[in-house]
């Protein structure tokens, strides 16, 4: 059985404008593979509601799974829950269990529980809660959709609640074998190597260090002696040189 | 008038699987904003055609300009000048010009112009070159769409090749208010203060440091007076509380 495949979608301008370098895609991207869940595409979109919506239903059509990060907060710009509800076309209300969790959160914290910070409990109807352990804020999973929140610290807190909940395939597992030539020299030869592993996949990373080319040849799969095998075969083509 | 519009098209396996932090996209979310184009789109999809090309397609028919990241090494996993030649239904084939630079990089390197190389001569019918000062396999502009090497040098490089031929629009501005206060507390105002400021745009990134929450307020425009009265207006609601 082919493994379940996934999309993340990043909600935020300030991604867009440059202002600030997104860490979350770089992290769960390498969770996912850890658990045999394939990611095949990640969106970036602004704080637009129809941008979002849109996206949102592009890519639950199209994965398994779909990872938001972004826009729960209390503020204005924070329309993800909506934009989610509006693709869905369900109900947005505040919700018993989140409203208490929050408010438990600032009882304890002596701060108050304003208008804003209510905002944060309202949940799209028939969505599970993803516990925020750091903030109290929950996400939720609404079918195949798991929204979480953007700030890294806490998106990995979430990821660390919703992924024991679903149900991974076979971990792809991969080699790294360096080679310092040029990728035109390495190119012939692996792509004949790429052709005779076709269970497996290879990617070629080019590389210039200190002015000199090299690659890293990447090679992917479910099945360890494959790749040992393909890996033995690279090295066997590419003997070091010595110094 | 409305400033050019743009998304962005990073392509590779390797962003995927985690096995390498793309940098290039927050490179040109920079560059991008400094000269006045804005980015609403990023993509990132897998080293399949399929992928590539309906990226393509999408990306270029809903934005002024697509730049794209990756995929056009020698190696047989390089296939986006392919798929980009595919999404626009025309001929890919050896160029003279490209394979002049080529041919011209190689003699002077010492290095075989073997048939792996000369496939980066592949140019699609119709495109301009971009030139690449580093390793010298030039990128291409078909139409409005940019395609450009993913090693992040030649990335940048390629970029500044690029820009100036590009008519931006405004640059947008943008001042940042830090507010040592949790975003429940500022949210209320802010939003006030949004409504009242339409022409700009307001965003909150939240931030726990040091376990005290907190958020940066970044006002965007193009108008720097308008940018200095909302950031004034912003620092006399949250008067610094002294230490």
């Amino acid at each position: 059985m082919p493994n379940p495949t996934a999309a993340i979608l990043i909600i935020g301008d300030e991604i867009l404008s440059g202002r600030t370098r997104d860490a979350n895609m770089h992290y769960l991207a390498g969770e996912l593979t850890r658990i045999g869940i394939d990611l095949k595409e990640v969106r970036v979109v602004a704080d637009e509601m129809d941008a979002i919506a849109a996206a949102v239903n592009a890519l639950r059509a199209g994965y398994t799974h779909v990872f938001t990060s972004g826009g729960i907060g209390p503020t204005h710009d924070d329309i993800t829950a909506d934009a989610v509800a509006r693709a869905f076309a369900t109900a947005l209300r505040i919700r018993d269990d989140a409203r208490a969790i929050l408010a438990a959160h600032y009882d304890r914290s002596g701060l108050e529980f304003n208008a804003a910070r209510q905002r944060m409990a309202r949940i799209p109807e028939g969505a599970i809660l993803i516990e925020n352990p750091i903030s109290a804020a929950p996400g939720f999973s609404l079918e195949n959709v798991h929204v979480m929140a953007g700030v890294p610290d806490i998106f990995k807190a979430m990821v660390a609640s919703l992924l024991p909940r679903l149900t991974g395939g076979k971990p792809i597992l991969s080699q790294t074998l360096r080679i310092d030539r040029g990728e035109g020299v390495i190119a012939e030869p692996l792509g004949a190597l790429a052709a005779e592993f076709a269970d497996l996949s290879f990617g070629s990373y080019p590389f210039i260090q200190n002015g000199v080319y090299g690659a890293n040849i990447v090679v992917r799969g479910t099945d360890p002696a494959r790749i040992d095998a393909a890996i033995g075969r690279l090295a066997a083509l590419f003997p070091d040189e010595g110094a």
